[in-house]
């Protein structure tokens, strides 16, 4: 059994994390975070698609795949440090040699993140004066797990945690022990995550092999962030890391079983509520959208159907503008790509007491309109379609489309 | 050599053109429109490519593919006619039972389009009585081409129109013949064809024979309406027709040769610009945006990354702004799906009188942002990248994202 907790990156034993002010481009606020483990943690993680990487990413991905174990995350808000060529790489070896000294962990066992701007570099002074006040601050309360998540964000409106515990064996074999799973992630532009999303950091205090944790969080990707769109772009500095330290005492989770299926339940259950939080406050968002997709033929015709829905701009400033143009739901299932038989599948709003039927049987149906308005109204936006093709099914989530989007981006860097 | 000449779909001997306000849907303005031929046309078309279809669709789709002849189109705006199911083929068969009464043509020679709200079925009363007064004003002048492109407009700002002249051998072996093709086009949202585009009629005197004219139909769409996008959005009504009535007089174009390849550079002329004058009248849009794609390894490596920026909300949002964050434009070539070396391509803003290069050697460069602002102000913002792999290339159309844009889409109905 999952059970949700306060908390977010320290909420695991033996974590800390820290945040400060360190002027990176903000004003008066902070921007910067470290995560740090007293122990060295197996880490996984999954990162952008795009052709176009920036330089933390390249850096975390070689630990990733080449050294398998990390103990301190730094991330910086304000500069992606994205298509800086090999000037970025090179901060990325400054950022991490002066965090290796001041936490005395070696250097690629320093992870890093960045967001913002693409093009600008990083303010080096301000990095390293940053990481050294971050070193200095690293506390394993609660609070400084959300202080932390707090200094990730951009344009996002609110900070976004989440933590779970669960049961596994012990390691000595004296019945259970309580491991805890927690994490921050930011969202909240340049979000169409194909691969994972654009910063994500969970920390846990199980036993587990690398190899294994790789491969529960390339399966979750596909269900949890990989199915959320804010605006159709995927960013060039998507991360997601999960660090296990093992402090938890249980038996180490080495094979597939219970215990693993346990912890990919706790990972899922994290990257789920923390892909929803995103979606929900996508860039000038009011309103979170989900479509769920029941029985289609195979699983990633669910998925490829329910994020079209999601991503289409028609939808979105329907949803926003509260209108019941279900039409367009129906198109833009009808261009994901995806064969169907438009005369069988039934599409429908979902309330939360109540449920609306705007297609089947070829039409569009008439439907209640101010029943209709009263839905659209709600906090979080329902959609579900039967394929009536198989028993396959996916849900994705976004937002709508608002003014405020536009204006968020159409000038962001001032 | 092809001569832009004033006109639309009358502009080609013997097409006749009318238009009405038959009280579709809009108040107090023209919504329906006929084109006519007093012969029998060759016809050539492409369809949408979603999986839901409109009626109007499945109706023309048929006609081209097995009767290959018509001779009249019937169009309204306001109501698409789609997700209509049995009921909507019901109201084609009736229409165009109508229009062969009242024009004596066969049935199977009238073309019918529709565009507006996606799940009403057609007002019949409206409909008949509109093609009766379709059918009594019908005439050749360019004003009544030019009033037909007028009605079939939704939420577009301005009439889509364009006709030129060619020479070709004549059939008499006289010397040559002038030869004239016209057209018309309607946008503006749920533009992202694939296959062809919204609304679009295009007329000709030229005899040629109907295979190639379909062959030179599939063939010019996927460099002009296939690379434009204002929205993602696929519709379910895209059409494109041409009909070919062989009044020029013009030896009949039967096979590949200098015939057919002038013909298709002045059907491309006229596919062409009608595309661009879709994609700087999208929803809201205030500005034309252009994305050149030189020197990639194939044609359509650089068709999709062309189509990736035009279509990136980021990217879009940008130029509305007039903000030059160059790093959108590069993110959105990363996700286009085409492997490239980010460390070689170059990223160029192109002015009317001067070039700003944005990126280049795997960095975003320093460039005079008043420049940028004063070249981001122009009429028509144009990006070129230089991807260094190939000599293919590819150029894709669009606009900005604008709250105009969220504001027509977010209450659509109403």
């Amino acid at each position: 059994m999952i059970n949700s907790i306060t908390g977010g990156v320290t909420a695991a034993q033996g974590f800390q994390a820290s945040c400060c002010a360190a002027g990176i481009k903000y004003k008066d606020r902070v921007d910067m975070a470290m995560v740090y483990s007293d122990a060295p943690c197996a880490v996984a993680g999954v990162f952008t698609s795009n052709v176009v990487k920036a330089a933390p990413v390249v850096w975390d991905r070689q630990i990733v795949q080449n050294v398998k174990q990390a103990q301190a995350v730094v991330v910086n808000a304000g500069i992606a440090n994205a298509a800086t060529g090999p000037a970025g790489m090179a901060m990325c070896e400054e950022t991490a040699a002066f965090a290796s000294k001041t936490l005395n962990i070696p250097a690629e066992y320093v992870l890093l993140g960045s967001t913002g701007v693409i093009g600008p570099g990083l303010p080096m002074d301000r990095i390293t004066a940053g990481v050294g006040m971050l070193a200095e601050k690293l506390s394993d309360t609660l609070e400084a797990g959300t202080a932390a998540s707090k200094a990730i964000m951009t344009t996002d409106t609110v900070n976004k945690e989440c933590a779970v515990t669960f049961e596994l064996p012990a390691a000595d074999g004296s019945g259970s022990v309580t491991v805890t799973l927690g994490g921050m992630s930011k969202g909240s532009g340049m979000i169409h995550p194909n691969m994972c999303t654009m910063l994500c950091y969970i920390t846990t205090d199980c036993a587990i092999a690398q190899a294994l944790m790789q491969r529960a969080v390339e399966d979750i990707v596909k269900d949890t962030f990989n199915m959320i769109s804010v605006d159709g772009d995927t960013s060039t500095n998507d991360t997601l890391l999960v660090l296990a330290n093992g402090k938890a005492g249980n038996a180490p989770i080495t094979a597939d079983g219970e215990a693993y299926q346990t912890f990919r339940e706790a990972l899922f259950t994290v990257c789920r509520a923390l892909a929803i939080k995103m979606a929900g406050d996508g860039e000038g968002a009011t309103r979170l959208m989900e479509m769920r997709v029941i029985n289609a033929d195979t699983k990633e015709h669910a998925r490829t159907l329910a994020r079209s829905v999601i991503g289409s701009s028609l939808v979105k400033a329907m949803v926003f503008g509260k209108d019941a143009n279900c039409g367009r739901i129906l198109c833009a299932l009808g261009y994901a790509g995806v064969d169907f038989d438009p005369a069988v599948i039934e599409l429908y709003l979902l309330g939360e007491n109540e449920n609306l039927c705007f297609y089947k049987d070829g039409c569009v149906q008439n439907f209640d309109e101010d029943k209709a308005l009263a839905i659209l109204s709600e906090n979080a936006v329902r959609f579900r379609v039967d394929m009536k093709m198989g028993d396959q099914e996916a849900t994705a989530w976004g937002c709508d489309l608002t003014y405020d989007y536009v204006k968020i981006n159409g000038d962001y860097r001032s």
